[in-house]
């Protein structure tokens, strides 16, 4: 299973040791032998869409990318991961699927995602262990990264649905700064939370290909500059396995090593107060988001939904409007904490992949990140006998560039370690 | 040309003086009489339809409502008013759609907007004056309430689509605070600044109107309390009319003999700096939300909009970053002004509605309210000839029950003397 280097791909095409329409080749055939056991798509281009697109320009071109299926696109049936939505086709793309296309990018086809991008599952497994959960809800675009299908995916995070499954299945994801990457076209869930990001076998594959697809700088070289890097104290109140503390552990002291200055931050209490309030906010959200479906189909939600969304519109405006204020004055608790300290690193998971495909697994290390719009990356970091571990690490508003440079060269010196 | 009050129907059907029926009836007789001279609705319900939702239960039954055709409904076509998407059936409705629904509100047809919610204007007139414009985007709502086809319309903000048409049409529109209304299933402008917003006769019928449908206390009366009412100076750097100002000197004269403390109010440098970027922020954003319509149909884009997205596509990301840490700037400045006044008031439009149907005026006087994500209401303050002349009332991000209120309370002593 060896994976799709977004990077290798672009150099082979520029150095024409490869064309585009090679790279796309390879990608169909790589899904042709692992998709019939890991179920990371729910459609592909067709023949003539294969042709269609094979050998455009620009600087994603050559590039196989998966699309998460709760992100509109104009050929492709769009279903949301929801039996309301089966067959659905879409009157336009979405933006991030037009910035794409327009830079040459081929979307070899949608993939798995849990429904409407809450916690049900869809038939996705883990590559690493096919009886273990991708996680979710970006559950199809991290396995196709990990089983080597595609180079680049796209997924979308509201809780940790773009950081846990890249972590579960032992490749870098990253969710921007909140709305680095427009969610025009993304069905909503909460407008406050739902945030774009990208899966890449590595961070610096993961960086290239947001640099390529923004058009931001986004894959500048680390400075060299030493940087403070925070271990996350949370006092336990989320759960972390033996394992994944130790990863964690490792990441920091390969980042003393490196001559980072390397300290430990509690978590301030605005933030601990913010977090409490995530589910409040994504709930009541989406009950208004999802109004539509529950009005006129709400057999056709799974039971957990229907149950979170039915709670969610007894919840008085009141006390959402006092949750807004908490996550406002979280967001200037961070804006002090990043005075402090460049990077905060922290489990990206509670631990490895789960076993079983029930459960997407637990959000409670990546949700708070999302509420505060910081940017976000995981990579591997470890491995829990097969099933990777992966890291977190969060930075500033607006300093993509800079996490994204701190986490590559971390992730260089661990994977050569 | 009578309004229809949306207080005095609901009283009305409270006091079983009507049935909802009948309310539903008697909007479709007057759109009937009027709509073949005014063009605001592009689509009216079918006659199954009308049976359908006539006789619905809850806050809003027997309210006739039309909905800017730049908002999904999944049971009428939806074009955004351009030919791109002519007979474009959306999957579900959007949010306020469905909220309305659920709250028994019937929904007429869907109204006139300009072109994607931009500039190129649709076909509708000035219900007082048949060859001025009514003002947009949300032409159709503004002038449907103000031809009394209807006592309530949903229409959309992103620099004065809301205000503007409401004072050029004689009546009230309602921009609540940026989100008080979710727009998920409103095709994005930008998503920095797009707003949804309602019309009616008058404030307190907006103010009902925006009560019931959301299920907030935006409708508690004037607490009988002084407040600071500030008049806007701009120092000149807005186009007003010599009408349109004494319209705003008679509010605020009003306002004095009511008891408010009356004050004058220069405008903070960091709005001034907002203000200027409200175009480049407008125009970024559309360019990535509308890739997919100028990838696969520039041409059917107005020659306005192509250039104006054409010229967008080439600002740089920093440009912009810039752009929105002016605006951050500015909304933490309007936390402070709103320390010192509860209330500005000011010129809704420059003046009258202009002569012809080409231009819908200028968004001068709305776009930095807009912009701060501050509740913005108008109402009509004086006449120039046959046209009305509105005055807009802004407040504190969240204030939006005050505002109504004092708006509500200056309408009824402006109307009564």
């Amino acid at each position: 299973m060896k994976m799709q280097s977004y990077r290798e791909i672009r150099e082979a095409i520029a150095s024409h040791h490869l064309t585009p329409a090679e790279a796309i080749r390879a990608a169909y055939e790589a899904i042709t032998l692992a998709d019939g056991h890991i179920h990371a798509f729910t459609v592909l281009a067709d023949e003539a869409m294969r042709q269609r697109d094979g050998a455009m320009d620009g600087p994603l071109a050559g590039i196989a990318i998966g699309i998460k299926d709760i992100v509109d696109t104009a050929d492709f049936p769009t279903s949301y991961g929801s039996p309301i939505y089966e067959n659905h086709r879409p009157a336009a793309d979405a933006a991030i699927c037009a910035m794409i296309r327009s830079k040459g990018g081929h979307i070899v086809g949608k993939t798995v995602t849990a429904e409407l991008a809450f916690f049900h599952p869809g038939p996705t497994v883990n590559p690493h262990d096919h009886a273990h959960t991708p996680g979710g809800s970006s559950s199809g675009s991290a396995a196709a990264v990990a089983a080597g299908m595609v180079p680049l995916a796209i997924g979308t995070q509201t809780g940790g649905s773009v950081i846990r499954p890249a972590s579960y299945c032992g490749i870098a994801g990253f969710k921007p700064s909140f709305r680095l990457i427009p969610t025009v076209g993304v069905k909503t869930f909460s407008w406050t939370l739902d945030t774009l990001g990208l899966f890449a076998a590595s961070v610096a594959d993961v960086a290239a290909a947001a640099a390529d697809t923004t058009g931001r700088h986004l894959d500048q070289p680390s400075r060299g500059k030493p940087l403070r890097i925070a271990i996350w104290d949370d006092d336990g109140r989320r759960e972390v396995s033996a394992d994944m503390a130790a990863a964690v552990e490792r990441i920091a002291g390969i980042a003393g090593r490196q001559g980072h200055q390397v300290i430990t931050l509690k978590e301030p209490e605005a933030m601990i107060e913010a977090d409490l309030c995530h589910g409040l906010l994504q709930e009541y959200e989406g009950a208004l988001s999802l109004a539509h479906e529950m009005r006129t189909a709400p057999q056709l939600l799974s039971d957990k939904l229907r149950d979170a969304l039915e709670g969610a519109s007894r919840i008085d405006s009141s006390a959402y409007d006092g949750a807004r204020r908490t996550a406002r004055r979280a967001r200037l608790a961070a804006r002090e904490l990043f005075d402090e300290v460049d990077i905060v690193l922290s489990p990206a998971a509670t631990g490895a992949a789960p076993r079983g495909l029930a459960s997407t697994g637990s959000a409670e290390h990546n949700r708070l990140w999302t509420l505060l719009g910081c940017p976000a990356v995981t990579f591997r970091a470890d491995r829990d006998g097969p099933l990777p571990l992966g890291i977190q690490m969060t930075a500033r508003f607006g300093k993509d560039a800079l996490l994204l440079a701190a986490a590559a060269e971390l992730e260089a010196v661990s994977n050569a370690e």
